[in-house]
């Protein structure tokens, strides 16, 4: 039976963790992230809900020396020595066939019809929901005493031949470093928006 | 100073409570939800991490008896009770011209200059970075006690144009309604993966 948690706050540092003074990190403490790291955050990322279970997110780990070394050849000169010196960089992408899974994803009904000849409701779909999952992956990372590097600058071209390339239907979205984060590399806070300016309650 | 976590795992029932444990609610108690609670969410979600700072989401909460029975009548059938039932339903929608805000959100260089010109890189990172902040939406709204139910079905052209029509930058990106969810009205659990079906380690 599933259990609620109606009106509970979660505790103050625990919301510092995962929100207030969580961080985006630039430079990276000499400690390694284990696999076993790796499988908690997805064990945790998984239940974060998407449209329909989809879960298009198909996420390559980029650990080894050699793996590592192909990355940096395919982000922007400024995050180069940031996927360097991180310990586990992810490439988050998606497959715009994401439908083809959803028999056993979401067996209850025939979800994979609704899909069927309509890739750009796919790619739309696995854009939007692959980010909804590159959230739950940094919240999952932090809230496991992790720090998150979130990039956008590289030559997706690249970086999908360097590791897409026997998935042709992979496409990357964004990538993140993970690691114990170096707090001499985090710049100053960039300002955040009072509730009234992005928000309205009709 | 940046607090750190590092190796501090959250609870297992802070986990429980925004990971494990926390479902997606078809139908809802008959309690309210008050703007207060939505101020916490957006004081908690607006510190995740975007793009630049770019915090390109604008939402629109819609909680009175007139604007819930105008989002009713752009939602698809099944979606119609939900969002009758709900205490409020947040339209996540994005600027596409948010980089007119990034003097302000990203004040130490010129990033606005960056997507000048480049209406389609604004469009697919506007996208994206609301997108993560639709889950630091979820996520918010689950650490404050409160359940979710996000939705894509509904027909945006009417929903952009019932709500967002003196806005004509912005662009609905999925709803999702708040409260306190009825456990009746869950269904049961979709599968989820196991690491190695969607995960790479390199």
């Amino acid at each position: 039976m599933t259990t609620q948690f109606h009106d509970h706050h979660l505790s103050a540092d625990a919301l510092d963790q995962i929100f207030r003074e969580a961080r985006s990190y630039n430079g990276w403490l000499d400690k390694e992230v284990s696999d076993e790291q790796l499988h908690a955050i997805w064990e945790l990322m998984k239940m974060g809900p998407t449209s329909a279970n989809m879960q298009p997110s198909r996420i390559v780990w980029v650990k080894s020396p050699e793996a590592k070394a192909k990355l940096v050849d395919c982000v922007s000169d400024g995050n180069k020595e940031k996927v360097k010196a991180a310990p586990v960089t992810a490439i988050i992408a998606y497959d715009i066939d994401f439908h083809e899974e959803l028999p056993w994803l979401f067996p209850h009904t025939d979800a994979k019809s609704w899909f069927e000849g309509d890739e750009e409701g796919r790619k739309e779909g696995a854009f939007r929901n692959s980010s909804l999952q590159g959230a739950y992956l940094m919240i999952a990372a932090r809230a496991l005493g992790l720090d998150c590097g979130p990039m956008s600058g590289f030559d997706k071209g690249a970086l999908e031949k360097a590791f897409l390339a026997d998935e042709p239907r992979h496409r990357a979205n964004f990538i993140c470093s993970i690691g114990y984060g170096d707090k001499t590399t985090i710049f100053d806070r960039s300002p955040r928006p009072e509730f009234d300016t992005f928000n309205d309650i009709v």
